[in-house]
């Protein structure tokens, strides 16, 4: 049976943790590398509901997209949810692994996975490529087959992602034609820019604030799409679940995976605007 | 007829520029301090729209709750969205004035009229007042006349605030009864942790993301409701236009105001997802 | 009849945005890119006397070297001469450009033109070349034909500068030989070590303050002579104008320029110390 | 049987986390706040000898003296000595609590407990107070009953420590008499200022290096004694743990309290200069 | 004799080394404190001529107005000129003092004897007060006996500081009448706004460059004179040399105190500008 | 006779002050650079006791390891020892010059003469080699003969450093064999990470704390030897004094050297620890 150590260089030779932000913290979060590891659970968020779904279903490692610690802690103490959690997981022998903005930028990576998920078809590149290799980078740029109206497209998007309460949100005329799309999983405000220089017609990404989405419109330029944050990073979990588990395989290691289908979204309903048209 | 400058320093008396942060960009943005004023359309931002409802009326004058400029300009030419608005508005002889987080902070100011809005009746009390003034402060903590479930407050929160496509989203169990709720205008994430501190049974405020949305819902604590960030602090222009009107008139002084109805929310519609429960 | 767009792209290829330092603002300052520009003033300083020439004239654009906001502004209110000033351009139409720090490591840019006023001939060279081209750089080093005293070459340099109350400062032995001389428009005392370890003969420039001068003739070297910053500055205007409407001209483009007389040195007169032999 | 959080009370009653430095990192670093504590081990630094004494003794805490994570980490993964003890605390339900700064600066405190072990009788005050109370503070200022020479003070102060491979350094005439004495556990270099200034014979800390005490004593002023770091904050424990228990008993609570005699200094033998006088 | 540490004290009285800024470098520079003092040379600038000029007299401590070493220095050899005028005053036994921005706030302080000199009368406050005192402060207004016109008084004060080649220059309507009037010592281009908000008619200072001079001219308001630096605090000296004097042989103590008359200003000469009006 | 600026060539030539970090302050301290020099002392610290020592011996330069100002300052007054030194030497026309950071990374540099003193032979490398020329570099990697146990080869390096009061401090297992060793002169803390992972038995090195000692060693890897700071650049002194003498000569100059013996280790007796085993 595979260490712990053996899947955390399966896992880091897929996502080389040195392609990660300066500001990240991606990797083994806790665990003995010693440690035997058979079951593999794949999550966007190390929260409570995902540590009882790995606790239920035995699993010896959960890898998630997000870090625990994001900044640096001085204290796993069971007084917060992040310190109870590192006490479920240690006295459950239950190890924690982060792939986060290096999976992000990874070939295929977090939005390869976004932008099938939305129906984009063809090659996909980069949104903002790597500065040292053109084929990794954050975002993706894809094409629907022709072009369809704006709310179409956000129509087909809704129905190839998760579901959450939220939905999805829209900014532009619903009925201009759309066919040229940037997608990033996760919060996309910081793509603004780069995103209008490339002239697609959307940009679908996440956790768009009020000023940045307005002033954007107020600039003839791409649609925008406002997805759950969750949603848009979710698709990529099976895509990595997979390919561990088939690079393990070519391996002779057989490991077992499961993708959590745990809504992390923390918006759980909604109230409509009455006379909103 | 009064000035500009008389204007200003009617609207710089309820909402003193010493009030804003030291990052904010307050009042008087273009304009004559010596041009007569008559008509003074209030509205939340600073965009071509609302400058076409001024042209329209023939506004004198455009109080908006947003900056034009948050961070300084080195040019004003006419190739971007905002050196148009300067233009639009010199040419025109139409002034600009912001009242910004000196607003957020009066007593009543912003989430004052946010907390009305959205049902709070009795006394309205700061959720960080400020160390000077008690009465001041971000935010405003109130009551409903009765315990009702988080689901129905969302409902009525939804028929009191100006209608936007995304309307409300909601974290937390729909059915647990709420009666104290706190309400920010504007991006509400700074004050998180506040509002914990608090220990109201809801947080009403916008631009709200994943993260700090997701990390404060997994420490038992108050509901969320996230509403579109324009609806949050539109109900507070009726109050400001009122204030100024009446306070003129105090004076001898005739102005006319007017509330602009244009919805600058960037998002237009949405996209459901079907199978959302 | 060019467009303001036309102009501005004609004056960035001589004066290439890029190479303005980081601090500096430089480009279009006011304006709309699809106006018509016909008749274009050249200036040191945005200030009202020019504006003044500038709509007596009837010019559409006026071309200045100094920077109306350096540092950025979030108010173009009429409050301020800079506020009242874009308010006179914009109400007017009359557009504003600055080609500030790119313009004075331009080859040819504001310290060949200051050389020649002040008589070197022959070849310059840049006094601190740009790293990336060394014919581009601050400052310029050139020669006399044969040596003279430092108090002639000083008396000539006077000639050849437009009149200043304050007239040109020398630092050194008047009756020492100069031949090899640098020069640098405006504020030079940041070239103050390259201009020593050129090894030249004499250093003039403007806005040299007591400590950076007398710290500089303690240590046996370049002598120094300060002009008015304007009068080191102006020669460049001919320059530039010239070029503008060669370069038009070369395009079959028809535009009218203007060299601005208006002297905005602010000393406007002197008060002599008596017994100073 | 008292809880965890009952415990962290008790210590941070005498301990104030609000009296620690900005810098330090104070309180509970791993444990369940709700779970039972009979016994509890205290030692000066939290390394695997200690844990590997708190198991065999069957302790529920250990409390140290020095963070763990003094700066904080984003991983405890068992990669890392520090990981690997947080593993073993966890899954041994053993809690791990640190008194530092607040526990130098308390009164009594760290060096209260080192001034008496070198043998200083009557009243300590700080070497330098706590700006909000002049009863706390670093190091303590005490005397001897009467002047001895510096070196029968250094033979009697090696007596009074714990035993270390490296025993006590001293600098300054060993004749000379000193009675009046500051001590500071743990490392003393950012005391020296103080020390000299507050005119005492000698100062008796630890961790001092070349240029911090070449300096010292280039100046004439106190002697200096360097001891080893551990020995010199060792003394506490035993005050800290007579504390802890009988503040507990006060209170009808029964805990068992231990001091570590690990010895956790580095420095296991030396090799001395065969030819040093 | 007094000593060196006395005639320091005695300094520091009157110039209290906590009144300097805090990038300021004040105090004794070099000598030995011990060593016996008699004749004391006051001057501008620690420069060679100064040092020639006490060694002529046989100076025994130079008193400067500026700091040798602004910024730290690692060395004094003899390889710049501050390192060859360390080595000839420790060579021949003469120590340096610096009394810098303590002495320009002190009252009676820099600006006093400039104000005087320039023909103030009556009483002089401080243009911009010390926190906690305010009869200490930068920069000192004061008023002329009746109001004459700017070019006048810009003549007096020509008259009554020592001559320089460059005079002064005046910004301003030369026939505008004006009578009070702000002056400070040195640099003075960071009291340009606090001269303003004073509502004075003039403001003499030293080393105001192009912008700063000419954006405040802009702005109706005071007139401006600009001195030589070396020029607005000579005045100064013989104040400080007659007070120390006084105040020694009231202690029973001679010294014989003399003001340098080098002119350390750079600027030996001047070229008019033949044709200015 | 060479003078002072020959003999700083020379010396800069074999430690160029381009290799000295950032931090550092290398190069001539004072003197004057047309002086005569015929005798030399080298020493680690700039003290009074070197000073007196070069008096005596009728020296024109003091080479030291140790900067005197390592930051800048700006007096040296003789009001601290670092002033009366200057005083001192200046006037007895004793230069003094340093080579520090650039003499550790020099080849041959002070690691080398440190690992030949403790018993190295064979070739040695660099522990961390310089960017731009790994011959150089701090630190250095050597080997001895056969493996012996650590408490053998501590004894051996204590026979071969300069006798010091402390000796040397021992961590790790004394019967550890040892054969690769790591040594680098002065403080060591910076290289422990380098040391490990260059996976040597043994790093020796100066002024290592309790902290980061300690955790060393609680990760298994080399051991740790900690002598006098000064006693590990000693052995640099003869290896720099017979380069400069050999390289003198080489160009037909004589310059008599010495090596000063004066121990400015600041630790000057002991006092064990009477049980510890």
């Amino acid at each position: 049976m595979p260490t712990l150590a053996d899947i955390v260089t399966e896992l880091e030779t897929r996502y080389d943790p040195r392609w990660a932000e300066s500001w990240d913290a991606v990797g083994l979060v806790c665990g003995d590398p010693s440690a035997e590891v058979r079951r593999i659970l794949f999550a966007v968020d190390p929260v409570a509901a995902v540590a009882d779904e790995a606790l239920g279903w035995g699993a010896d490692l959960i890898v998630t997209h997000h870090p625990l610690y994001l900044r640096g802690t001085t204290s796993v103490a069971a007084t917060t949810f992040k310190g109870r959690l590192i006490h479920t997981l240690i006295k459950n022998d239950i190890a924690l692994f982060t792939a986060h903005t290096n999976a992000d930028v990874a070939d295929p990576g977090v939005s390869d996975a976004l932008a099938r998920a939305v129906g984009l078809t063809g090659p996909l590149v980069p949104l903002m490529p790597a500065a040292d290799d053109p084929g990794r980078g954050l975002g993706r740029i894809g094409s629907l087959p022709a072009p369809v109206p704006l709310a179409e497209f956000a129509r087909e998007a809704a129905r190839g992602l998760p579901a959450t309460a939220g939905g999805l949100r829209v900014a532009g005329d619903p009925g201009r034609p759309v066919q040229r799309i940037a997608v990033s999983g996760g919060s996309g405000d910081s793509l603004l820019g780069v995103a209008r220089a490339a002239g697609v017609d959307v940009f679908l990404t996440a956790d768009l604030r009020h000023h940045p989405a307005s002033e954007f419109m107020e600039a003839d330029g791409p649609a925008l799409i406002d997805a759950a944050h969750w949603a848009t990073e979710w698709p990529w979990l099976a895509d990595a679940a997979h390919h561990l588990a088939s690079a393990s395989a070519a391996r002779g290691i057989t490991v077992e995976t499961r993708v959590s289908e745990t809504v992390t979204d923390a918006w759980k309903t909604t109230a409509k605007c009455e006379d909103f048209t």
